[in-house]
């Protein structure tokens, strides 16, 4: 048996090469073609073809056949001399197996699976959370936080929304096209597409050129439902409105930084989402704003409202909104943190933004919305906080963000028992290196370790003896969790919440950086040597895997251990996506 | 909607008192009773009832009614002139909610809810593996080493044999009865029989006695297919024999140290395991062997022949053995770590141990020796030393180890195609804070933190390029990954494997602990802050959730997010197991 195991491996490492090293056994040319060979589609799913031939003798051509037939429409983009180059955009491929065949200037061959349309259609409508770097270990700080135990006999008090009623449970791990690490932009184009995608990038395929919005493209999931079944598409997120998140569903870039381009793909491009539900203004805005990113003078909250988009800048405002199209931005940037919003309340966090509504209440209004749409849905909600406080190391903003996303959970549980055409699933894009690994006590002061308690002397947490108005349990209990993370840079630890957020680290002035001194002078704070390189400011994105919760019609498709491009796949199949009409 | 949420806090909060402060009502007198108010049993399943009345005026009594009956039985022992108490050792309940109510010198009640017989045997045989300390973190570091992705595009070259092929999949949260952090005593002991158990306890209630083997015991799932069905019993640990994991299904006491009285029980008890295959036998040799840890001289070598048992200590006799009961040691204590026996082999490790069997040999061998039991078998098989090695945060060491679990799991999904009546069951006691936050370039050196690769630095690693005799990569790849842990003592980094074990921190000579200087002059060695307690040596259990993969007939009762304790439940109901037989 070992024998066989290890011809295994090698029988793998045979297919990677091959995958590889297209045309590798061509003399001096290379070939690279996108989509990469070993991709899996959609048949129908719209993606533009790129063949490009380095190495070559000038004036040299190359024959590109698909499945033995040559491929017509591909235009020549050469750039170079000593390249032949071929794009053909806006192509698909009929279910089944192909093989591209690239021959003459330089050879090498590039296989594709599309999958067939699915005739049932188990969903019409799909409600997609993603808490930003939430994985296992987030969700059960959050668990331990609202829940907990029964002091009396350890039994638990119960499960959180998205972890109850479950229809089907999944765990997901990531990868990005070149790299076995992950950022937001490259998994959530991979729920969003089925593909692999570099990191940093949007839904396209690498190139050899340096810009970065000519890329091979490949279609979203949002897109494809609005191109063939004209459903309704919400994107909600308490990150700024061009992050990567919520940009997977409906922009396509190399560079996730491309901030005014994504927010005009949103209003020019093929999703159009009908909902869009974020915190940050400043890319919507002409350069002459105060907080403008814009590099030019279009104005998007004006701009919208010509395409039929209701605007809306407050919770007030989006309570009383009443449309079949939304645009609503709540900050400049991103959301405050829903301890700042609700529990923290300082003036210097929340500046003039007191208004912002929840995410329940954004995701509520969401689903009012796009179900005026007989068409069905597709909405987006994403829950962006987390990620973005687990990276500087607060983990308190971070969890109590992901008990904002569960209570909003609920509502759409409960909104599914009355629309049972509606498939809900609950999922993070990556993770972060987060865990529990003790309890503490507070009454001890901050940055004291032996505060700490393990094992029997953590006894049990006293969260649930202060809720705030929301019924969440206030941040800072008397016996609370001692939270840290795998991965840090140099910083300083005091294991406490604090009123207001600072960064852990500030520059050195040179390319490092060095522990923020304003928490280093705290009470109690400590010096900690890190383990992530010097240049690094803050933690980093970890390989963990990722809980999947999925309620609904069409849940049966997420279960097992899941690469995370197969969740695009399964909702494919949920929805009866049929992408070749 | 946020009013209510808040009272149903409100209201977990009361029932949590209710259940604490038994007797609370009564003016001076505080009632005990065992098992805990809360407790979820199977009708039949056996327990030692225990009421413990303290602070009462000498000679008062008490009365003790089930759902108002007397309880007939109880033996008085008092242990004190202020405390009335009574046990009823060996007790079971009918289907059903019962009350106990005491009365009398003191007032309290308790209520129970014991699950009916299930009446279909959907699985004749488990398997259930246990990594020790094996959290979802950790199977993913050994997926990402085993199997990892093509270099090419991304895609994955596969998954472990313990996350495909599954049937059901679950996610499972532990906690102990005195705390929501666990040791691998009490999270044993409830899957072993569905109770929250003490830290550091085996199937045991407190008491308020000091002696730890007198505690109320309840009987565990092995102890009930014994007695109920006269199924084969097996037990198989790389961990040394006595140790928690095992010992929690098949002895009872409140002390884990109680080694010898563990050693004792297993030949003793009511389970009296066909097959017991473990790491060592300090504890089962008498005190004048060399490396016993007993105080008498009781030899169980010896004794098991008596008793029927085949005695094996190497691999080789493990493999000739043809017999119905088996009992193997094969180290003085924990077996080697699989690195050790496999791929390092240094003798200073392995000492005059050079014969012992891999996991997937005890568990092929106690499959075939159970297999003569024609009533079917429960058979626990420990990968004890994931979490022997996570303790020093020598991941690598943890993580082959799982590794090697994963290829043994690869044998008993084979064996489960051919036995379509045996559930296979893969899961763990509890988690450690491990998370794989980047990559390293061992090229560059030990202890190098611009050697930990972030995001696309990170690219892909390069363990598959070079297997080990099983076909498993050697731990010391070009480039690896970079596993750290987020609770940790004082400690040297070095991010590398060596080829001695060495543990992280040496007593500093007073309560505390300090790095291990050996390793802190090893090159490139830095020193880190921990976070941990001083007085801590190394890392603890976290409070993260662990995986569980099913595999066959049952598989169905184990989904979604589980209370470990749920997991006795899911195994009786899949097994049909009928306690009061």
């Amino acid at each position: 048996m070992q024998i066989i195991q290890k011809k295994s491996h090698v029988l793998t490492m045979a297919l990677a090469l091959s995958g590889l090293a297209l045309g590798s056994l061509a003399a001096a040319a290379d070939v690279k073609v996108y989509p990469y060979s070993g991709a899996h589609l959609l048949a129908g799913q719209k993606f533009d073809l790129r063949v490009e031939v380095s190495g070559v003798t000038a004036g040299q051509e190359a024959t590109v056949t698909l499945d033995g037939q040559p491929v017509a429409g591909l235009v020549k983009t050469n750039t170079a001399a000593d390249t032949v180059e071929y794009t053909l955009r806006g192509t698909a491929l009929a279910a089944g197996n192909h093989t591209l065949t690239v021959a003459g200037a330089g050879t090498g061959t590039a296989t594709w699976t599309a999958d067939a349309p699915t005739p049932t259609v188990q969903a019409k409508k799909v409600i997609l959370f993603i808490g930003d770097g939430m994985s296992w270990n987030t969700v059960r700080a959050a668990e331990l936080i609202a829940k907990g135990y029964n002091p009396a006999n350890g039994m638990s008090n119960g499960k959180l929304e998205m972890e109850t009623g479950l229809s089907s449970i999944a765990s997901v791990t990531t990868s990005s096209y070149d790299s076995f690490l992950v950022d937001s932009a490259n998994t959530a184009s991979s729920i969003a597409t089925g593909q692999k995608i570099l990191v940093n990038a949007l839904n396209v395929y690498p190139d050899n050129t340096a810009a970065s919005l000519d890329n091979p493209r490949v279609e979203t999931i949002a897109e494809i439902l609005k191109r063939t079944r004209g459903v309704g598409i919400g994107l909600v997120s308490t990150a700024f409105g061009t992050d990567a998140t919520p940009a997977a569903f409906a922009a396509h870039t190399r560079a996730r930084g491309d901030y005014a381009a994504i927010a005009d793909q949103y209003f020019q491009g093929v999703a159009k989402p009908d909902v869009m539900l974020f915190g940050g203004s400043n890319d919507f805005i002409p350069q002459t704003s105060p907080g403008s990113r814009r590099k030019d003078a279009v104005n998007w909250i004006d701009d919208s409202q010509k395409q039929g988009y209701t605007f809306v800048s407050t919770r007030t405002d989006l309570l009383k909104a009443d449309t079949a199209k939304l645009f609503g931005l709540f900050n400049l940037s991103n959301f405050n943190a829903y301890v700042d919003r609700v529990q923290y309340k300082d003036p210097t966090a929340l500046g003039s933004f007191t208004d912002q509504p929840y995410l329940w209440d954004m995701t509520s209004k969401a689903i009012e919305t796009l179900d005026k749409n007989p068409n069905g849905y597709f909405l987006m909600v994403e829950a962006g906080m987390i990620d973005k406080f687990e990276h500087p190391l607060d983990w308190q903003r971070g969890v109590w963000d992901a008990l904002e996303l569960d209570k909003t959970v609920a509502l759409a549980k409960k909104y599914q028992e009355t629309h049972p055409d509606t498939l809900v699933l609950v999922t993070a894009d990556h993770a972060h290196s987060i865990s529990t690994f003790a309890g503490y006590d507070n009454t001890k002061g901050p940055g004291n370790r032996d505060a700490v308690l393990t094992y029997q002397d953590a006894k049990f947490t006293t969260y649930l003896d202060k809720l705030d108005v929301n019924g969440i349990p206030m941040v800072n209990a008397t016996r609370g969790l001692a939270v840290g993370f795998a991965g840090v840079p140099d910083y300083c630890e005091t294991f406490t919440s604090r009123p207001v957020f600072k960064d852990p680290t500030v520059s050195d002035g040179g390319t490092g950086y060095t522990p923020n001194p304003s928490i280093c002078t705290e009470p109690g704070a400590y010096f900690r040597t890190g383990n992530l390189p010097r240049n690094t400011n803050q933690g980093v994105h970890s390989a963990d895997p990722l809980p999947l919760f999925a309620f609904g019609p069409g849940a049966q498709n997420f279960t097992g251990v899941m690469d995370q491009t197969e969740i695009f796949f399964s909702i494919a199949k949920a929805m009866g996506v049929d992408a070749t009409k």
